[in-house]
């Protein structure tokens, strides 16, 4: 995964471009992804598509003809959606245009404006303070034309139309954590998904920010009513602990499957209310919808120094972070493809577990892991509590207690009710994780 | 404020009498209070309006004709409602007559049998150790004869029936934080909701202890289904900060109004759940009314060493604690009027909130305390949330997400449910406090 | 209790057998305990009720003669459900069948086999490292043989047929405190229901471990739907503190009753959630049943060292404790019998309680707790809260509530609901400990 993101780290993404598409193609090397052309002006709902942006060249020479600020050496050089520009002026003049960090002075912000006309520059602060008074040649050759904006989807059918929403965004320019580290995660994940059976339907989403949701939102309508559960991953590579935001209504299934799968993480991880600001959970969770989408990420964004600057690079992104957030997400699936309600067909009183073979024999001393899992699943299985249900009241894995509940089918002790058997066995989420091995 | 206490203090006030009709008259100066007279002998629930006492003198003289106690020079010297008397007695047989606080030795404490016949004087305990011996003149020259129980009562019309009922009491004699505090605050409120357009009515009462509130709600029985929210005022001109103490109810809108206003306070405040002990607030909300009346302190009664003693005198009373808790109660009005349920009108994704000028047009930075109650409140109204309701989750002053609402509306972005609006528009409570200066 | 338990102490029970009869017998002599008798054989739920096992003999004899195990010195040397055995094996051999704990080398272990043929023998640790290479006799003279299963019980009806389920243990042998404590404690308590007027029917069981309560229940299917309330009692006679388990349904009235009784205990006690392990709860809460039953205990099973080991012995079991325990539980049986719900009489504003005797008369000062109690009982009796309601929100102990709603009635100023009269004019649950005195 982080080769992947090496490959796709040079690129200049935006909101529109080329360097989206170029994007999305690289990803479409590993998965089926479907590249989707929006054009621009087209309305969806409050917003309208804008302009595609595409810059092949931007800089600030000094007299001499040295580039001080060069768009060839660093993608955020500049301000993302400038306007082109073809001047001189003084660098009192310039000075407005120029964006840095004082208290960062080696790193190179990280700024926009796609929705007022302008440009800009953004440099490093030891940079601005080395340029000499004087005049300079002031260079952006970008384009805003009308074009489209592109986005990338991939649907997984399953064997009910109950569907998975996964999305990440794709529109940061050089900037690792936010958001290749999302790009390149959900790419193995979905690798891993299509390479097994599944009870739900998964849609995979990689949009640019704030506009992509909106207009896929705005296109899909009608389909969202299929979504039971919906995840947005974003900042997931960074060596932080793991962060879970809630969706807007806060006891959706996600709500209580991250925050569980969370307690079994090796470091302590954080669980946030949902609040209107963030990342595309703001659309998901939008009233008019208000789908059960939470958000992902490890050290919550705009709360770590590199955040939106040239220090979220490709060492900020660990391999280890990436591999530890895949296999979060593949217990995640595995808790939704196995979660289930059962019915205990041996209710009145405790079955006799040691004529199946599932109790030690000789008595007078207490009971482990897997026997307390066995009884917690017989005692719990009325057909009202599901094996999340159980598991948090036993304080015990999910996995634990879905294996116990296995044991107990197996022995005809238990069975899933009706609409659970359906989606159960469609699942052969259980052991490995699925992925093959490297990807180029 | 402080003036207003300083003139009703040296009156000699009681659960009935001249004293009570004269502070009643003084306080009509300000705001047109009626006066209600009810007579002895009423029935009223389980109780019976009891005779008007007055006492003209009262008084301890020893052998030498030295008034060792003097109700002239204190209005707590004598046992209100004490019997009229005049004899001679030796010390010995006074004494149980004479009540003093042997660990507060130079304070006057507070006494009363208003519904059991007997007579008493209260000294200090430095009084009592210097008597001497011997044969003492023992006189009170009080009346206790049929007359009536006086009140105050103040209605202000709104534009709508739904009131706010205001209590404080009228009883305690020279004693300033219980209650001239909650008097003189309640007539400076009384004053600025007169000065304002408003959609509640308010409905202010000046009562006697216990036997006030049972004869007022006995007389307007068939009134108080209109009583949306209500406030005892008693005690909230001390140093102290403030004590909400809850209505039965425990949920009502109250309830969670005060909590919220006082989370801005400057002092860690006090919630407390309802007890069947207290002032008004017991009658208020006994099981035959329940009303959603809550109690609003600084120090909670008994609980500071002046209470009810010599020592609640006017200088315990401090001009900043009065004019805060009127703040307190005016931010308490602007919510109540200004509360609402709203409909986002662009719920389906955010708006493009930088359309309409509500939004900085420079990304890749945060968001500032405005724009996140603007998200806020768009994320939130679905028409089922009040604006007390979204600044409870967006922990954000009620004040703060008023105004996001209003810019919105302002913006057609939002409007006001039906009901509201009719409310709403009736309200102007914004800005300042109404207050118009001082008062003589 | 402690006399009794001591006259039980040495006979050797199991879930089946002799033993269990004479111990049941001996219980018979206090209280009318029946005794019923289950064929082996016989179907119950999915188990099967064993055979009756009887021993008569067993040791390990060195090649001295000398028995170096030998049962008669103590019960727990043999492995319960033992098969016959009479051979000779070498130690090396025999050593897989040798039980004992090496970290407590003076204690004997409990073991038990009941429903896997094998045989053992228990020792203390340092009996076994004393134990010579060579050969040994090895002798278990008992016997497996159809028989049946026995079981006491005794209903003690009341006034009405709602019932109180008591459950012990008796099948432990010479352990004192696991489960002889149970037993004798249940037997006085028994005693002292017999000798009141209730409300109430009570029913106490005297049962084997698992299979007992399974066995009981699969005779008594039809008739469990009267038990309101049960509790079983189990280790209380141990120095340590009171620990409640909660029923299956977590919010029975004996999930709050007991621990607001345990509140009052003179040291910290412990609530548990219900889980699935534990004792004859299981199955009283096995979802086919989901009966409203907790479980008492002192120190939690195994999380004493002398748990099931030769240590629970008579030292072990204190009198005191075992006393403190039945006050408890006599506690309880007052507050399940005059439990109610009240309406007050006179709901609109307090009633005057002076007139009715029940209120000082100088007032100016504060309340007592049964004042407290008295408008705890009016503010709150509106037909809905019960006088545990009440006692819980008044954080006041249930007695205090219960004594004063006597009083309120007394006074007509309060009524019992309907129902809760039937219930209350059986009961005569008020005062001291029913109990005559010391029982042989």
């Amino acid at each position: 995964m982080h080769a992947l993101a090496g490959r796709l780290f040079p690129i200049c993404r935006s909101i529109t471009g080329e360097g989206v598409r170029r994007s999305l193609r690289m990803l479409g090397e590993m998965i089926p992804l479907e590249l989707h052309e929006v054009p621009s002006g087209t309305r969806v709902f409050d917003w309208t598509v804008p302009q595609e942006w595409n810059v092949r060249d931007a800089y600030v020479a000094n007299a001499r003809g040295e580039r001080v600020i060069d768009f060839r050496r660093h993608n955020l050089h500049v301000v993302q959606y400038s306007t082109p520009v073809r001047t001189r002026m003084t660098l009192d003049d310039l000075r407005s245009r120029l964006h840095s960090i004082p208290e960062r002075p080696n790193a190179i912000p990280y700024r926009t404006s796609f929705y007022k006309e302008t440009w800009g520059f953004c440099l490093t602060d030891t940079q601005l303070r080395a340029m000499e008074p004087g005049d300079y040649e002031v260079v952006i050759d970008a384009s805003l034309t009308d074009g489209s904006l592109t986005y990338g989807e991939l649907f997984i059918p399953g064997d009910t139309g109950e569907e998975v929403l996964v999305h990440a965004h794709c529109c940061h320019p050089s900037l690792a954590n936010d958001n290749l580290s999302g790009l390149v995660v959900a790419t193995y994940l979905a690798d891993a998904i299509l390479q097994s059976a599944r009870r739900y339907s998964y849609r995979f989403v990689f949009l640019p920010g704030t506009i992509g949701p909106i207009t896929w939102l705005s296109r899909n309508e009608n389909r969202v009513n299929h979504i039971r559960h919906g995840l947005v991953l974003t900042g997931i590579g960074d060596p932080g602990p793991f962060t879970y935001k809630r969706s807007r209504r806060g006891d959706a299934l996600i709500d209580r499957a991250m925050p569980h799968l969370l307690k079994s993480a090796p470091a302590t991880t954080r669980i946030y209310d949902f609040e209107p600001y963030g990342y595309a959970e703001r659309q998901y969770c939008s009233p008019g919808f208000n789908l059960p989408v939470g958000c992902l990420m490890r050290t919550p964004h705009a709360t770590y120094p590199e955040y939106h600057t040239s220090d979220d690079n490709l060492d900020f992104l660990r391999p280890e972070s990436l591999e530890e957030s895949l296999r979060l997400l593949i217990d995640l699936v595995h808790l939704l493809e196995r979660d289930r309600r059962c019915m205990n067909l041996s209710p009145k009183g405790e079955p006799q577990l040691g004529k199946y073979g599932l109790y030690g024999s000789t008595g007078g001393t207490g009971v482990d892991t897997r026997q307390m899992a066995l009884l917690w699943v017989l005692n719990s299985s009325d057909g009202s509590a599901t094996l999340l249900d159980i598991a948090e009241r036993a304080r015990l894995p999910f996995s634990v207690i879905e294996e116990a509940a296995s044991e107990l089918e197996t022995a005809g002790l238990l069975k899933p009710l009706e609409h659970d058997v359906t989606f159960r066995e469609a699942g052969d989420w259980r052991g490995e994780s699925p992925i093959a091995g490297e990807k180029p």
